[in-house]
Parts: C-alpha cells; sequence; structure tokens
C-alpha cells in the first residue's frame, strides 16, 4: 500500500533552533521519530519529506496525485500566499489534511488566511507535534474504513 | 479527575436530520456514542452536553473555568460572531479544542472566520465525528503529560 | 394540515410602544388578529409566535423541519447577524418568507444586511403589517398550487 | 383612476426564454396576462409595459410622477447601478413597490445591493410571477385605504 | 421614584475570577456593593442586575422603557454585535449611559466598535468600578434638574 | 465661432417639479433662460440641451469633438458610475466644465464620487443656476485669452 | 448558416478620433474591413455592428441568443458597470468572446473590472485590431468543430 | 457691509514658486492683486490673508463666525484631513465657497477626498485663479439678492 | 500637589456660539466656572486652559509629562486625526482622561474613530459639561487612593 | 530568427491528469504539439518549456531579455502573485502575450486577478489550446510587420 | 555653501524623556551633537533645527526650497498624515532623506503609512540616531558628487 | 569574526540591464565592488551572493542564522508578497538591514508594503548602490559598539 507523504515546508527543517518561544524545543528529526513511532503503531506507512523549495514540494504533491497516497501537509509560510501549492494540492486524489504547529488564528492577521484550507479534507493547528500525529491518526481511520 | 467536556453549541442536535449532504448522517447520539466510546478507550471521563442556547453554553464554560476541565467545544454557527462566548472561551483555565464537523474554510466566506479560534489552543476541522475524537485524544495526551 | 407558523422574533412583542415613527402604532396583538383575519381568508390555518429568546426561535424552526410547515419569519434585529437563526432556516423542509414592517434598505446601514436571505424562499419589506399578509398569501398560493 | 404602472426593464420581455433554471418558464406575455387577472378581481386598472430602454423607462416614471399614479418597478439588472433611474424613481409622488422573480440574496454577490432599494416604499423578492401579484395587491390595499 | 437599573451582562458575574489583568480583582458582589453605596450617598433608588442571557438582558430594557427609568449599562461582550440589544435599548424613554470596566479602544479592534454607543446618551470607558458610579452620578444629576 | 454647448442629463428636464427641497423652484426652461441671458451679456453663443438619452448625450460629446465646442455638463445621475460618458468626455478637444446644482458632497455618499471630474477641466458644485453660469463665464474667459 | 455578429459598443465608432495614443489611427470602417477581409479568409459569414445605445446593443445580443450565433463583443466602456449587458451577453446560446483593443490591465482601476469576462467564452486584450481578428479565428475554428 | 474673506492655507503664499506645473506662474501677490481687481469690479469689498498655519486660519474662520462675512476658502493640503478646520468651517453663518487652482480629481486619490466640502455651500475646482474670481462673483450675487 | 490639567483643544473657546444644537448654550467661561466648582468641591487644584493651536496643546502636555500632573483632555477634532497629539499624550506619566461634549458615537462616521483613546486610561462622552466634571471626579479618587 | 518562447509555468505539465472539468483532457505533450504544428504552418521558430521552478521561469525570461524573442506566456497559478515575475517580465525587450486555458474571469476570486497582465502587451483567457494558438498567431503577425 | 537642513518634527524634543523602550536614552541636545560630529568629519556644514509646530516646520521647508539646501527630515508622527508637510516637501530642489529611530514597520498599523515617503528621494528607518548619520553622510556623498 | 552576509534576491543580477530608467546603469558586479571597497575602508568581512532561486536565499538566511552574521538584504520582488522569506529572516540572531535601490514608496501601490520590514532592525531604500552602502556602514557601527 502507498505511504502515506508527510509533507513539512519552508523553514520546517529549523525546528527547535527556530523562534522555539512559538513553535518548541523539539527538532524537525525529532518530530519526524514521533510520526514514525505512531505511524508503526497505527501499522500505517509512512514517508516523512521536508523542503525549502517550492517546486520541490510541488513535485512530491503530483507524485502524490499519482500514486492516490493520502497526505499530511504542513505548508509553514506558504499556507498564505502559494496558490501554486494549492492548485497541485486541489489536485490530489487521496484525503488531504493541513497541519500547523502553532495557533496560527492567534498570530498575526496574515497567518489567519490559508490558501490551502479550502482544498484540505480537514485542518489541524496548535497542537505542536500532536497536529501531525491527530492528522495521521485520521488518515489511518480513513484508509481502514475504505479497505 | 474532572471529566473532559464535549460541548456542542447550536444546531448540532440537529445533526443527520441536518443538511446531510453536509453534516453526514450521523445522529447526535451516535456521535456521543462514539465520542463516549473513544473516551472509555482512552480512560478518560467525559461529559457530552448539547445545547441551542447560548447562556447555557457560557454557564457550561464558566462551571469548566472554575473546575479546570479541558473543553472540546463545536460552536456551531456561534463560531463566526459570539464575542460572548469567546470571552467565556477565553477565561478557561484548562485546554480547550474548537472543533467543526465540515471543513469551514471552503464553505461560505462568513464560515472562514472564528471568532473562538483566537482564545483557542488548538482548532480541528474537516474531518466530521473524528474532528470529536481527536480533539479528545489530544487532550488525553495533555492530561497523561501533565499528570 | 400542519399550520403555517409565523414567527416574530426580538422586540417584536414591543409593536406599537416601540419607535412607532418607524414601526407604526398597531401592537403586536393587533398585527396577529389582522394575520388571523387574513389567515380566516384564506382557509389556512396559522399558528402566531412571538419571542426575544433566539433559542426558543431556532427551537421553532426545529420543530417547523420536522412537520415541514411553512414559515413566515420577521427575524427582528437577528437579521443582520445571527448565522445560528441562518442554520437553523437553512434546514427548513417547507418554503420560508422573510418578512420586515420597515424599508430596512432606507434604513441604517447595518440593516441592509440579511444573514437570512440567502436561505429565504422570498422576502418582503416595508409594507408593514401588509408583509405580513401577503407572505401569508404567498405561502397560501403555494400550498394550494402543490396539493 | 390612474392606472397602476406595472414597469418592467432590461431583458425581463426575455422570460421563459432567458435562463429558465433562474427566472423559470412563463414568458412575459404570460406574466403580463397573471397580472391582469388579479387586477381585475381587485377592480384595480393596471398598465403594463416593458422596455429595455433605460431612457424609456425613465420617461414613465416622470409620467408616474407627474399623475401620482401608483408603480410597481422590476428594474432588472439595472437595480444594482442605475442611479439615473434611482433619481427617476426618488421623485415618484405614489408608492413604489420594486419586485423581482429571483431571490436576489442568493444568487451573485452583486445582485445583493439595491440601488432602488432606499427609495421605494417596500420591496418583494424570490418569488416568481408571484412578486408582481402581490405588489399589485399591496398597492390595492394601500388605494383602498387612502380613499 | 423608579430606581436607576444598573444592569450588568454577558460574562460580568465572572469578575474577579475572569481574566484579572484586565479586568481587576474586585467581583461583582462588590462592585453592587460599591454601587449601593454610592447610590445612598447620592440618595438614589439602584436595582443592580446581572445576567449572561441576552433575552433576559433584553427584557429589563423593555421594562425600563415601561417605566421610564434610567439606565447604566454594561453590555459586555454583546457591545460589540448585539443588535437585537441596540434596538432594544434605542426604545427607551429614559437616559441611557453605557458603561465598561476596561479602556475597549486600547484593546483588540473588535472591541473598538459599540453597536449600542449611537443610541446612549453617554459612555464611559476605562474607570474600573469608577465607571459605573460615575455613570450613577451623571443620571443622579440629570434626575435632580429634570425634577 | 462654435456655440458653448451646455448640455444637462438623466432627470435634469424635471427641474422645478423633481425634490425641489434638493434643487429649488426654477424650471428647466427658466434655466436655460438665465443661462442665454448671461451667455448674451457675455457675448457669447450658447446652444443648450437636454436629454435623458445617455446615447444622445453621447452622440453630442461627439460633436463636440469634432467641432472644438467648449461644453459645459451637468450629467445628473451618470456623474456616478458612466465610464461611457467619461470616454466620451475625454475625448474633447475644448475645455469641459462639470457643473452641478447641489452640493454634492454633502449628499449621499454615493454622490461624493464622479467619474467625470477627472477628465474635466473644472469642476463647479452646489450654487444652483448659478453654476452654469460660472461655468459658462469661465469659458468665456477662457475663449477670450486664446484668440 | 449563421453569421458570427461582431458587435462594437460605445464610443468605437469614434476610432481613430478618438485618443489615438491609446486606440491607435485605425478607423473603425478600417476595422471592418480587416475583421471581413480576414472572415472571407476563413470562409466565415460576419455581420459587424456598431452601436452607443445600450439598448439597441442588448437588442443584438437577444437577437443572438435566438439564432444560436457566435458573438465577438467589445463592449467598450459598457465592461466595467452594465450587468444589464451581461445578463443579455448571459442568455447567449453560442459561444461569446469578449475583445479589447488596449490592454485594460494596464490602465486605470476602473478599467480592471469587466462584468462581462464571467459570462464570456474567452477574452482577447492588447492586440488593437488583432483581437477582433484572433477572436473571429477561435470561433471559426470552434464551428469547424462543431460541425 | 463685512468685507468678503478671501482665505488662502497652507502653502499657498508659495505660488508661482510651487510646482509651477500644477499651479502655474502666477504669484500669490498677482493672485492677490487679480482678486481685488474683480472685487472693484463687482463692488465688493474683500479681505485677502494668507497663513501656513492652521490655528491663525482658525482665528479668522472665528472672527467670520462672529461677523457673519462670506468666505471664499482654498484650505490647500488641510483639505484632506484637517477636521479641525472643518469644524471652525461648519460654524460659519454666512456662505462658505471652497476653491482649488488644480483639478485636485485629477491628481493623487489622497486629493480626492475633501474634507471641508460637506459644510460649504459650493465648490469651484481646476479654473486656476478663476476658481477664486468666480466664488468671488458667486458670493456678490448672493449678497445682492439677500439685500 | 500639581493641580490637575483640564485642557481643550480646538474650537472649544467657541461653545455656546458654535453649534448649539449639538454642543449647547454653556460658552467656555461658564465650563470653566463649573470645573472649578467641582474641584472646590473635591479639594483638587486645577489649572484650565484652552488652544486652538496644536503646538501649545502639545507642550502642555509635554509640561504635563515632565511634573506628572494628571490630565483632562477635550482634544475636539484633533480626537479623529492628530497622531502628533496621540504620541505626547502617550508620553504622559499620570492618568489621562479623554473627554467630549457630545455623544460622537453618535453624529458623522469620521467622529467615531479617535486616535488618542488608545493611549488614554479611561473616555468620557456626550455628558456635555459633565463629561469634565466626572473625569475630574475620577482623577481626584484616583490620587486620593494614591496618596 | 530569435524561436518565439513559449512557456508554461507552475502544475501545466500534469494537463490532461489535472482536473481535467476545468482543463480539459488534452495533456501537456499533445499541447506543445499542437503549437509546433501551428508555428509550421505559421513558418515561425518556437521553443516550448515547462516548469514548475518559478526561478527556472524567471531565467528564461531573463534569457529573453538578452535576446529580444518574443514570449507566449502562461504563469499558472503564478498569474495572481508572483512579483518576482513579473519584474522579470516587465524588462522583457520583445512583446509578451499572457494566455489561460480557462476562463479565469469566471472562477474562485483569486484567479480575478493577474500582476503579469500590466506588463503584458496583450492577453487571451478561456480558449483552452487554441489561448496558446492564438498568442503564436498575434506574434507571428506582429514580427512579420516589423520585419 | 548652503548647510544641509537636519530638522526634527513633532515630540522629537522629547527624546531620552518619552517613551525610552522605543526611542532608546540619548536626549535630543546628544543627537544634534553627534549629527554635528559626523558633519564635521565628513566636512559638511548642518543646521539642525526641532520644532513642535508645523506651520515653522513648513517654513523651514520653503526656505530650503529657496536656498536649495539638502534635507535630512524626521517628521515625526505628523508623517503619518500631514499632506501640509507633504506638500512643502514636494517643492524642494534639493535632496530630501526622510529619517526614522524606530523601526516603524514594526510597530502600529498608522505608522506603516508615509505620506512623506513618496515624495522623499530616500528613507531610513529603525537604526535610531545613526539614522540621521547615515541620511547625511548620503547627502554628503551626493552634494561632493554634484560639485 | 563572520563577515556580513550582503544578500540580493530575484531580478537584482540584472542590474544595469533591467530599466535603468528605475535602477540605473550600474552592474550587479559593479555594485559588489562598491560595496567591498566600502567593506575594506570599513575593515569589516563581507560576503555578497546573488540568487533568483528563493530557496537558495532562505538557506543563506538559515546558514546566518546558525553564524550569527550581520545581513543586509535586499529580497527584490520577494519583498511584497514571500511571507517564507520573512520566517527566515524573522529567526535571525544578528541584526539584518533590508535595502532597497528606487524608493519603493513613490512606485506602484504594491511596492508599498514590505512583508520583510517588521522583522528587520532596520530599512534603508531610494539611494542606488548607495542604500547597500550605508547598510554595510550601520552594521560595521554596531558591530564595533558590540565588541
Amino acid at each position: 500500500m502507498t505511504p502515506v507523504l508527510v509533507l513539512s515546508g519552508v523553514n520546517l527543517g529549523r525546528l527547535g533552533k527556530r523562534e522555539p518561544a512559538v513553535y518548541g524545543h523539539m527538532t524537525y528529526a525529532q518530530l519526524v521519530a514521533e510520526v514514525e513511532r505512531t505511524a508503526a503503531e497505527l501499522a500505517v506507512a509512512v514517508d516523512c519529506r521536508q523542503t525549502d523549495d517550492e517546486a520541490t514540494m510541488i513535485g512530491w504533491l503530483h507524485e502524490a496525485a499519482d500514486t492516490g497516497a493520502a497526505v499530511v501537509l504542513n505548508p509553514g509560510a506558504w499556507t498564505h500566499y502559494s496558490y501554486a501549492l494549492r492548485d497541485a494540492a486541489a489536485a490530489l486524489t487521496g484525503p488531504l489534511i493541513e497541519v500547523h504547529l502553532s495557533q496560527v488564528a492567534a498570530r498575526e492577521p496574515f497567518r489567519h488566511v490559508s490558501v490551502i484550507g479550502p482544498v484540505a479534507t480537514g485542518t489541524i493547528t496548535g497542537l505542536g507535534a500532536e497536529s501531525y500525529l491527530l492528522a495521521l491518526r485520521a488518515l489511518a481511520s480513513r484508509l481502514s474504513k475504505s479497505v
């Protein structure tokens, strides 16, 4: 079965170093480890990737559109303006869950708008690494039902 | 230990009857049953309540502020304008997760604004009953860590 | 046959006392009498109710959704912001006619927006008690055609 | 006694041919026949006219201002921008009821604004041909009271 | 003589517990005691009430409209959107002073708008309990002049 | 020498009958007489015309573009939205003075915008018939200088 | 076969005379000649018409709706506000291509909005007379495919 | 009889030196001479003053309010934001004509708004020194009528 | 002890003469007398000043910042745009109460915005001279508590 | 002679797979084949390229600026926000035609804005692959004229 | 050679006393000393002036327009609304550099707008006293090049 | 010591070729030479880099965040929308100065907004290559003080 793609966008490789007051002290590697532990627990295959390059991220979404993979996507700051990413996400054939570590609704006004949200199946924000874990769980639950 | 309050607001007692194309065929009673089954699985006490009366909901939030209970809140249409609810929610001492059954970001523009979001710990949207279950799970995870 | 529900919202019980320059000197009781006289003339059963409590009004709309009753609704000031009422109205299975005594388009800007209008079958404004009577007549005409 | 002017504006001569999903299958001639039947029933004289020419419509309103005739006006798409029509309507000495066949509040945003509404006595929308008939009835009721 | 109604709205019963950094440590009971002490000093009868229920508050305003009572009103978060309350307030026959404990102009943008202000005689903000006491004093001064 | 065109637009033939509180009691014929008297005094030829038909007005502006005539233009309500008129006016080769009888800046917000203003040489508002007379005088002064 | 209607709106008869820096030196007659030459080359019948009268243009669109003719439409300044034209265009049964001689996106802000665009099959701007020729070619290509 | 006050505001003493492409080569002294020549011709007393100091200008308006003098006012850049000036102008008892040398409607967007316009009797723009002369003439005409 | 500065801004020296329908018939001198009487009653020293010159007012605020004086400030029309005044007020070390004679929220939209409000301790509006007296009383109460 | 660059941006390599209801079933390879067939017919050299990488696209535009090549550009979703692309396009020395397959004016509001349009020579939308072919034809026509 | 004018506007004489968290502890006198030390180092004559009076500042800009002096201008809070200052600055004949001590882009929204910026040669913000010194250096560099 | 990073973004490698009327004739290589000459003069190490690739630029900012380097950043057109860049810049530990060659405030409205400004220490605009040199000087001054 196609693994769930867990995709993290721009600046997310900097977790733990970048504004820890906002994003916490967990590093990206630790986040991946948590995601993989939960995936194992749920018996779901995952493939975690991170990039600061928009074209690379778009290529991964194209790949998911071809394979029908379910996707967990944290678009980072692209969330707020990248219609390029939105169009790639809109073409997915599997479910897409948008996640954010911080509670974007409680931050600067520009973060209140997500151009990805309208083409996502669901959105989970504000729960730190747990946002990813819950998204994975929701997809696992959907996948098990659609079997 | 104080049970988690799982609060559903206006019109949510109508689940299953109301716009099933948007909200699905599950009734409110079935939703509660699912929440209680997950709570049992997580060994978390829950107290599920629904009301169409804003003052009653505000009273429940005051109660939670006094007991320090964690809260899962689906404010229904109050989400978009009830600053009264927001002020009550802002005064909570435990964590608050805002949930929505539908992907509000994909619906009418007025549903894109949540006046509750900025005072919530996190938000989960678009995943049907699963939105509630994940919220409960996130709270259980927080509660177990804070023990 | 289910009577037509003729529902009047917040502050409308004050008719005759409240800003007579805007709303005229007819009291709510007189309005009901006029509605009932027209109903009798049209051989339509009506059930006239008024409340200042939003939850009560929402309950009446839930009741109408269950019975399939046709509804005449004057939401008063709730017109301009109560998405809670809108969601309840959107779930009606019978026709809904929104009425206003005054010509809201000629008053303060906040009165130019109706959040109920987009989910109503039709809207009648500015004709005083006649707004109610015409709405009733339109429903009677619809009901007689659908027999 | 001056007949009630029942004026239909731009594109309304196309009824039945134009977007029947929105406007229904009744032709303009059939609409006029319905209006005349109701007028006869109410013992009110009517004069039904339609034009796609703004200046002609404005001339009819000038005529009504001179005679004091009551007016039923469906301004079609002029509703949303023709301040020229508005100024002509504002100068009427008899009552003016604005009517629309469709529920404009439920359509594209540009149709939510009426520049005529603020100078009309009342407005009736969304009830198809019935919008005209009710307007006529309201005027008949006013005329009979003012005798 | 009709006592001055001193009405406190939603969440104000929580004073002292709710966000003391914003609202201070005085409880609602202590606030009432201060108001009553000042009333005694001014030889003015007062009737202090608090509710979280919008319909109840609207009923009190209807009562004041009937008795002609002067009103001190702290609408809490209803200030910013409740046109229902505004319409009830607009129908008062005695003077109305809107009060706020905090300096709303210095807080979140949504608190900068009062839908009550345009129908109030005056507004006093930012002075804590003193806002109420000054409002009472202003009404006493008006009442003594109008004797 | 080409006479100055003094063009009055939609509804201006109704002067004296239309909203005399706003526009005064002078009729259009009297206005023309005043303009002609001033023209005689200034030894300037004038040609006064009025139309409620936008295409006719546009044709007159085309004529003025061909002859190089100076133009006094009161566009009436077309002022606020007729980009068709604006484009015709922008192509004039002689000077253009926009006039209004009333002080449009002191009326409804929609009257504060003139789409003609940016392509006019000058604008005179609020002075009744005097607005026309001064415009004529300004053009006479320009014409005498350019001889 | 029904000829393609090539319709030019307000002020376009003035080509060559009107703002040549923007619209070039080609006259309307020359434009028609170019269109007819291309039509001949494509073996497509065309019928070129121009009017400054909105009602006339609307009548032509009604005619096209009846015959099913394909339409090339340059609405001139009506582009930016004439919902009357839009409604007539929306009722066409054949394809409609909106054309502009100038690059409207590079001019004043009011020219950036087309109320016709949303109901057109396609839009071609900025290419002078070529805009018309390409539109004709696109329609010819469509017509030949649909044979 | 009180002379007409002809008041020029901020930066207008710089005429002739300041942006001659916009304001022309006439100096302020020459402007005054032209105004005085016209005043003599009209047999009207004038008092021309210029200041860059807002408080001084406000004092002159207070003086005019006391004497009932008619006022010609070119507020310069204060036009666009000085509500202080507006309040002083609103208290005038004689007529007030706002003048501008340039056609402000054709310049930067911030110049399209006049906070003085709504409290002026009339406004004259775009005609250079002639704007002042026409204003004086309009006031002379009013004064002679009111004798 | 430093006297309380009671500062009145632009046009307020005109009280009694200026728009008495809005501001009442009391003159500025009478207002000062009322303030001084209340000050005496409260055993508080006051220093009442008025100026139409923004720089003078700013100087007084600088003086108050140096002495730590409490300030009552009626900024008049500067309220709505003078960020210069706001910055001077923001630097005060003692409490600042903003007052307005009229209920600004009930007047023109531009008066609904106060740029001073966010840096004031409190605001009192709509109560005529009483606005000043209550402000003084509030400061006296604060000063007595801080002794 | 420099070939015409036919540049397709982000997600356009997905044609045929991506939202065929919007973009049709033709693949990118088929689109290129059609463009090349038309180019051959017009005896114009073309160089068709596609990339999902913004920097690559900008590099191609820099290349065209150096060679003076004419450009057909479909910027995909970059259309709506990439000022980086706009600045690169603004520096072109040859003509630039912006093309879109779909009628962007008929889709979501964010697609109604093109930041590229103001720096393009012309724009062609809504005609599927034909949009490209017409653009090529327009450039061929320009190139042949400029020889 | 004309000295460079280094002009500081409203409230800047309060440096060191006013909001030191924002503006630092350096006094205005110390700032002048730093500017003069740098001027000496650059062998440029400077003339440092500060005023809280807008008319005085405008007079200094008029003086600079006459002498052709280069200007460093910190307009303080006038930055955000004083079109009077802008018009005076626009008439300068020498270069103008706008400076701010704080990073205005990081403060309240009203500080993000500069009405002076569009008429300045350059702008330097956020670097404390260094903002002035760099501006002086930029002007010195320009002056030495233009010799 | 870590060299100062002098980073130039999208399209800046085209200096001298791109819109010389706006950006001047200096090439990027010449700009670097000037920066290096000034750096040598200031005895500061610099590392000048340019890229059209957003991800590369973001990587450089990550590098600077790790080394604590001071940064001069000209983000080119990314300035106006790249929240990705902003988030990377916000995580810098050393000072950041944003520079622009042209006076962005005097150009198109979209250039008036900088999403980078709020996270920069300071901003320098409009001074051509001098903008870079002054930024370097400001950083050198800071670095020498912090030694």
